[in-house]
């Protein structure tokens, strides 16, 4: 080992390797489970393909609706879908303000500009939105609505954090992040049982609104009490692990959380590989 | 999808990821196995770490020697030691020669400074050598050896070429990188039992020189008369994994070949994802 210091954009990098290859994680793509149309080789090839974007955030080239907008259009260059909507979601505000008070201050000045970019990058992902929503991103009017409203992408954030977890750190000050990256520090040393334990301590005290927003509440709070289960030993992981799968419930916002939270810890020196 | 074009340190990149996720390869590390001190994130860290030098060679902005050099520093920051620096030996001059063909003419041109700056790469990983070798690498004279008989990286790819595969492939028009991108082209798609089937062909017909100068000659064979009768179907690829595992048989010369060979048919457009 030499001295060199990994980048803020190698961190993020980092910080997305490290999620995705952390087993197992109960209904998530993993280093052993792939979803048909999404694998591992696509998260990490998300990963890989993003730096541009990161670098530019990390150099404070651009707005956080430019920057995100930029790495969605970076890394939807496979068939894989969406990997990391939501990660950048939170990567890219952590990156222009250096940490989380930072981050903070560049939400709260976001402007309507960025909303707009922010629409623009969603409509190029093939998230799941909920329907019935004014401000519906598969919505062409959406955008017109935005500019009549004067919504900035903070306002967006506020709108959306009812039903969306990872919205809900831009108003609350990064509050699951911090807790991850808590946790995280809480183990005596790095590596996939770290993060597999923060994972699932996350998975056992919220319910993921990735998976109320595919499945219903009732079955994000069943997963939530199945999470705490297997925290609690009573529950097996493995095949708790495979029943998600089965039925395509993916915790993805937490997952999302998960990956700051790498990103904040690696920065306050979490040490990954020890 | 959208149309933008990956970068060549992005192709190097992705081909050194999806190396090392292809499973079940016998005896290295892959998506199903580590080695205790190696583990599938070490060599995910090195692919994310290596893209500044990767991104030189692409510009041009180096020598070979420099840029192998650059490539080690820049990757061996994390603690599981080398990964990937017989893939750096290939992949360099393939960035700055662009093709094949341009590689050769690259290794051809390179000075004894290039040799001199290798040593210096190659003293700062912990690749197995071999002993009695008044070029050793470990040994401080060999600079002043080099640097006497006016040996060029080059020659110095000659020299090792007789016990080290990755040097042939300087010295023969890097032919198995050749072969190899011709047997990914072969397979009807991509993904990973098209990175699988390549390997295992390979492993199959030539014995991996990594293994010979940890084990022996004899072992080598052996495992190649393995991966024949894997290939053909007449032994398990899983149980003979776990053995090359067991005994710490890794074919680690080939892994580096495959990385290079993948290099070149992500350019030809094959298509790792379809």
């Amino acid at each position: 080992m030499n001295g060199r210091k990994i980048t803020c954009a190698e961190r993020a990098q980092l910080a997305m390797m490290l999620e995705v290859c952390a087993f197992p994680k109960p209904g998530n793509v993993d280093r052993c489970h792939d979803y048909p149309e999404t694998r591992l080789e696509h998260f990490l090839a998300s990963t890989i393909l993003a730096r541009p974007a990161l670098e530019r955030a990390e150099k404070g080239d651009g707005s956080v609706g430019e920057l995100i907008l930029d790495a969605v259009e970076s890394t939807n260059i496979h068939s894989g879908g969406n990997t990391h909507f939501g990660a950048y979601i939170l990567l890219i505000p952590l990156l222009l303000g250096r940490d989380i008070p930072g981050a903070c201050r560049i939400v709260a000045e976001t402007t309507v500009e960025d909303a707009v970019l922010f629409y623009e990058a969603f409509g190029k992902t093939r998230v799941r939105v909920l329907t019935n929503d004014e401000l519906d991103v598969n919505d062409p009017g959406a955008v017109e609505e935005l500019r009549k409203r004067q919504m900035t992408l903070y306002d967006v954030m506020l709108y959306s954090a009812r039903n969306d977890m990872v919205a809900r750190e831009w108003i609350n000050g990064f509050t699951l992040t911090r807790r991850g990256a808590d946790l995280l520090h809480s183990y005596g040393g790095g590596g996939c049982g770290a993060v597999m334990g923060t994972f699932l301590e996350l998975l056992s005290t919220e319910p993921d609104t990735f998976i109320i927003k595919k499945h219903g509440q009732d079955v994000a709070w069943e997963v939530m009490k199945k999470a705490r289960e297997v925290r609690d030993g009573v529950r097996d992981i493995v095949r708790f692990d495979q029943e998600c799968i089965d039925k395509r419930i993916n915790p993805g916002s937490i997952a999302d959380i998960i990956i700051a939270s790498l990103y904040i810890a690696l920065g306050e020196g979490w040490a990954w590989d020890s």
